[in-house]
């Protein structure tokens, strides 16, 4: 049979060879339903070798339902065991842009690989073997009580390490505590309108409805949420995304407050707060009410999105539901990080990287005024962006679609709401993951735009 | 106000540490609701310290949300800043027994630590700045191309790496198919009955009802399906769990031809086809129906669990909806893994544990028939468990029972029933994690309990 003989390959043995080119030739449709093979012995001939191999060839295609063998009529492609189409070539990752000035991205540059390659060979040799198993629900104690010695010390939360829940990172955390107010009957959930529409798209995924409430300068307007239909809302107290609000004082008590009197839960999503820069961090609303507020972070913006590694601190009634959904992070990265925490290594690089941001926010800032003089920037005081207010009549999109064809990604503020505003045009700068050499010409790149959008 | 004087830490700024010992009073209950604090200049003549100092302190708090301060009134302990309960030790992880003959684990002795590593730190140096950021859905690329060769070599599968989704496992993968499932409006799937409870539990946390379907020595019992309310079915056909058979080549073209009529999807959980020991392994049933069959495995019983690391690969239609659904794995982890299967080191570990493996089942084999010569053994051609018939009127939770007071961890075969079946009371034994000079004292124990079982 020439399509066997033909496609005969030279690596292994030769029943397995002969295994492969039958199968591969029914999958590219040359041997097609029904066809008859030849018997054992004549192949065997045909080929110039055993009839033990041909069998053995023909028994494993058996097996796996390629062929199917009658006594007395010999050996048939299966029924049903049809041709699939041939493989498309890999694809390619979305281009990245020249200049990087959307939010979402930390320094990657600064990402400290000589210390989390120490860190993962301290953990990879530290480790037991039950270390080596099936990770224990909720992550490992180690890590737990790393977290929960961090998130007291610098984030003036009040945190029972078995009230921790290591997470993939932020997302994968509300998800879960979304997914648990979800199967605990809750329908919606109060999110602040402009906001992070990813994290939005995230807790939709989960069943959720999200109701939008709006933001000001004193951030998320915890007297609307009296009025919604809701008994649980995610807020980012410590900077709100998009705007760089705080949340004021007297709208964390708000917060807390309606929280206790709808016996309902706050989710803080905590994402940036380690960097800020005029001040010191404001605590987090989790430590004025550990009963009412779950407490999500991660290393996605202190060390890298890539290691997935996050957490969510939960009132003691919720750990349990919220472990059964969030996803499981790999132990020896876990086993990494508590050592990174425990060192103090973790606290040094926090250092190094608010300096370096300080700085690069300061020159941002700087060149803004300079080449965009009537534009106002906002949020400055913290984080990793700010935003920019457009002229009236500038439509954002216009810009932004001008600036990548320069190579540069900014980000429209539209997109973090919940409808477009053409009354408040803007734009999210994220200077995470932009060189500090890079600012001037991204800059003057912008203004550029702005220009044209604005003569267009 | 002695409280905060005595409550005074020694490291940090004074202010800081003024902070803390005022928020501590008030979340141990000292400092209660509404109670005045004293004036910023009293408080500093008190602590022998500058105003500002208690300015700061004050100030931090309020924007805490732990004070409240009116103009003319004072700053007191904003009413709802209540105390809450002191932390709690750390609980201590589940004992490990000390013989462990329970299905689950590999030989977590047998990981190689070495060579990880070195795969690890290759991939710490070769990941790119962009390999930092937001892994890409459905995984690396890199990883992706080197599953789907790895699966198209070994496994007999049809993979092309768009159609790979990277996990943390294969109960991640199942749950995310069923969960895609539940999204198309599936409200069932079929299960093999028995079958791995805790995949059970995992579907149906999802929102799916897991419908059990029986399994005899040719596996699934196929035909059933047509008469079930179900359009999907999750089968083990390399080796059933927990009886061992391997579904027979007229099942698996039942299971397809069903799948096929219903216009419905197969999900073969491929858990430990690796390991087959007296003849080839049998392909998966995804090569022969790769539109009808999502695939998922991981390196949970190759590598070890604590990687969090696997694939589902699916028909293309699925592959979206996947990896929405997907647990987000650890990048440089996937680098590393993806650098273990090109560079053949996953395949020569894969031959050393074979061998290993085959060795240890011998001797289990062997010991069950010398000290358990009435108990029938079957399932014993591949993986890393089998399954031991118990004399009838043995209460299978008794030798548990009894075996565990010695320190020996079994699983009663009911256990992954979804009805337990006093008729035909079993044991499933896991030998992965056994190390090879437990062997005689693991089936002595063993066959003590069951003789003590059968005389109580």
């Amino acid at each position: 049979m020439q399509v066997i003989q033909s496609n005969l390959g030279s690596d292994g043995p030769l029943h397995a060879r002969i295994a492969t080119a039958v199968r591969e030739s029914i999958r590219s449709g040359r041997l097609t339903e029904g066809t008859l093979l030849p018997p054992t012995r004549d192949l065997a001939a045909d080929l110039g070798c055993s009839r033990w191999a041909v069998t053995q060839a023909y028994d494993q295609l058996v097996a796996e339902g390629y062929l199917e063998s009658k006594v007395g009529s010999g050996t048939r492609v299966r029924h049903g065991a049809a041709a699939t189409g041939a493989a498309t070539p890999g694809a390619v990752r979305a281009a990245v842009p020249r200049l990087d000035l959307s939010p979402g991205l930390p320094d990657l540059r600064a990402f400290p690989r000589a210390a989390w390659a120490r860190a993962s060979r301290a953990a990879l040799g530290a480790a037991s073997l039950q270390d080596l198993g099936y990770p224990p629900a909720g992550g490992h104690p180690r890590l737990r009580a790393a977290v929960a010695g961090y998130l007291t010390r610098v984030r003036g939360a009040v945190v029972d390490p078995e009230q921790v829940t290591i997470t993939t990172g932020i997302r994968d955390g509300v998800a879960a505590v979304a997914g648990a107010l979800v199967a605990a009957g809750h329908r919606r959930l109060a999110v602040e309108d402009p906001g992070w529409a990813r994290l939005r798209a995230r807790i939709a995924g989960t069943g959720m409805v999200p109701v939008p409430v709006g933001v000001d300068a004193s951030g998320m307007l915890t007297d609307a949420l009296a009025g919604q239909p809701v008994r649980a809302a995610l807020v980012t107290p410590a900077h709100q995304f998009p705007t760089g609000a705080v949340l004021a004082p007297h709208r964390r008590a708000a917060a807390v407050d309606w929280a206790v009197a709808v016996d309902g839960l706050l989710i803080e999503d905590d994402y940036d707060a380690e960097f800020r820069y005029d001040r010191r961090p404001v605590g987090t609303l989790q430590g004025l009410a550990p009963d009412r507020v779950a407490l999500a972070g991660s290393v996605s913006k202190t060390l890298a999105p890539a290691l997935r590694l996050g957490w969510v601190v939960t009132p003691p009634a919720w750990t349990e539901p919220v472990r059964a959904l969030a996803g499981e992070a790999a132990l020896l990265d876990q086993l990494a990080l508590a050592d990174f925490l425990d060192s103090g290594g973790y606290a040094r690089h926090l250092r190094l990287l608010r300096r370096g941001y300080r700085d690069r926010r300061d020159a941002l800032v700087a060149e803004l005024e300079r080449r965009l003089p009537g534009c106002a920037v906002s949020g400055i005081a913290a984080g990793l962006h700010l935003t920019v207010d457009l002229p009236a009549g500038v439509a954002p999109a216009r810009v932004v679609a001008i600036a990548a064809q320069q190579g540069l990604a900014v980000m429209d503020l539209d997109s973090c709401r919940t409808a477009p505003d053409p009354t408040r045009p803007g734009l999210v700068l994220g200077y995470g993951n932009l060189p500090d050499r890079a600012v001037p010409e991204a800059v003057a790149i912008l203004a550029a735009a702005v220009r044209t959008a604005a003569a267009g």
